[in-house]
């Protein structure tokens, strides 16, 4: 069967990484996303720290932004996804970033003095989709490892939006939040997964019930219904088969089954 | 404002991760489970390579499972969930971890030759949220790192889960496949589902095996399985069970019915 092609309308939701510090992060935020079927990356000034597989990471330059290149630990993380590192956009505000868009939703962790409204992934999403749908530019945004948006660039934004999670702990990085954010996002895509649907052979409503007409024939035989009731019985088996989603080659099976069983019981 | 309170049905959601390499993941696990609220790892057989910070990794005694202790990697990537690591269950095989649990949903990433239904993260969670509600315990079940789970582990499971996205490449880690599948339960507490519950007594997986296990028996006693492929067969009887919500007296039914007919074919 056709793998199914992702709907380019995808191609309108960016990812913004702000001050980013961790070189292994951008590049997990890529592989997150490509997974997720977006491709459009926005890093604003980011601000690498020294990591073990990065002793020297390269430094922004905010008059020069287009100069940046990441480090190769960004790309080992990014595993396949490389190209969305190739084509990410390298700007020094994030008003540059978000200039075009309409819509653009600053993840936040905490409450905090805003007058944005809160929402969750799940419930912003379907305006996010609606949004690219019709060719307009969303971002969402993330903030620095440590500090997450100052608020100023929480202010640049139109949403607020928040995971919810254990009140009493909550921790999740900056990779597993754009994890999360691309997962919801793409969990509200209607791309056709056909592909992963599988070929079964369904009995139908006469098969199933010839079925179990022939269990019942096969208990009556049997003596199976000396003292017990009958009907009570018999329709608790017909609903478990009703509920079993049975196929043609599971129906087989049990009329094999229950004509071997009538045999042995004649024969003897 | 007070703080909101975790229900204590989350307490009835396991997350069972088997064989799995990396004492890192098991960590990061831990954290992704209490961020989102739940508490209940279970660990199956785990196989622990060498990393760099875990050189000599404990091995897993299956003779003696509770013997087993994680090294302190995992402890220094759960972060603030030690607890749910400290209180994780540790066991030889994924029978024993299901043995309780009337819905068991293996994480698979591909379409494989199975017969179970294929359902995402967001079909799923409602029936489990809502079995959790009612007592029963649920599991979440994740395999290796590389191999994914065997087509025996996943078969012992009665819910196939898929977790979505870009069908020309889809690199999610054991980690964030955790995460994710966490996010997605939370996501959907405190949504009302009374609408949606049954009362109902449902089998739990020791119990229908042992059902399946009987009828095994009682066809090789017919002489069902000459010139028949009996593990096909069964494994289709079996996965026709798993879909089919037993309650306790459908396998009292079926075990009478079994027991019957192993009289009446023995009596002549």
């Amino acid at each position: 069967m056709n793998k199914p092609e992702l709907p380019s309308y995808l191609n309108n939701i960016h990812i913004v990484l702000t001050r980013t510090s961790h070189p292994a992060n951008i590049g997990s935020a890529a592989r997150a996303m490509k997974t997720m079927g977006l491709t459009k990356l926005i890093l604003v000034a980011p601000k690498l720290m020294q990591t073990p597989m990065t002793p020297e990471p390269p430094q922004f330059d905010a008059n020069c932004p287009e100069a940046f290149t990441l480090p190769e630990e960004s790309y080992i993380l990014a595993s396949g996804a490389r190209d969305v590192l190739e084509e990410a956009k390298v700007v020094s505000t994030l008003a540059e970033a978000l200039a075009m868009t309409t819509l653009s939703c600053a993840l936040t962790s905490r409450r905090r003095e805003l007058t944005a409204p809160l929402h969750t992934p799940r419930e912003l999403t379907p305006s996010l989709l609606v949004a690219a749908q019709s060719d307009q530019q969303v971002a969402l945004v993330f903030g620095n490892e440590t500090f997450g948006l100052s608020i100023e660039e929480t202010q640049l934004c139109n949403r607020l939006i928040t995971i919810n999670g254990n009140p009493d702990y909550f921790s999740l990085n900056l990779a597993q939040a754009v994890q999360v954010i691309c997962y919801e996002l793409f969990s509200q895509v209607n791309v056709s997964m056909a592909h992963l649907q599988q070929e079964l052979n369904l009995a139908n409503h006469q098969q199933i019930s010839s079925m179990v007409m022939h269990l019942r024939q096969i208990m009556d035989n049997a003596g199976f219904f000396n003292r017990r009731n009958e009907e009570r019985l018999m329709r608790r088996m017909a609903a478990m088969f009703d509920r079993a989603a049975l196929t043609t080659e599971d129906i087989d099976i049990l009329r094999g089954f229950y004509n071997t069983i009538n045999q042995r019981m004649q024969s003897k």
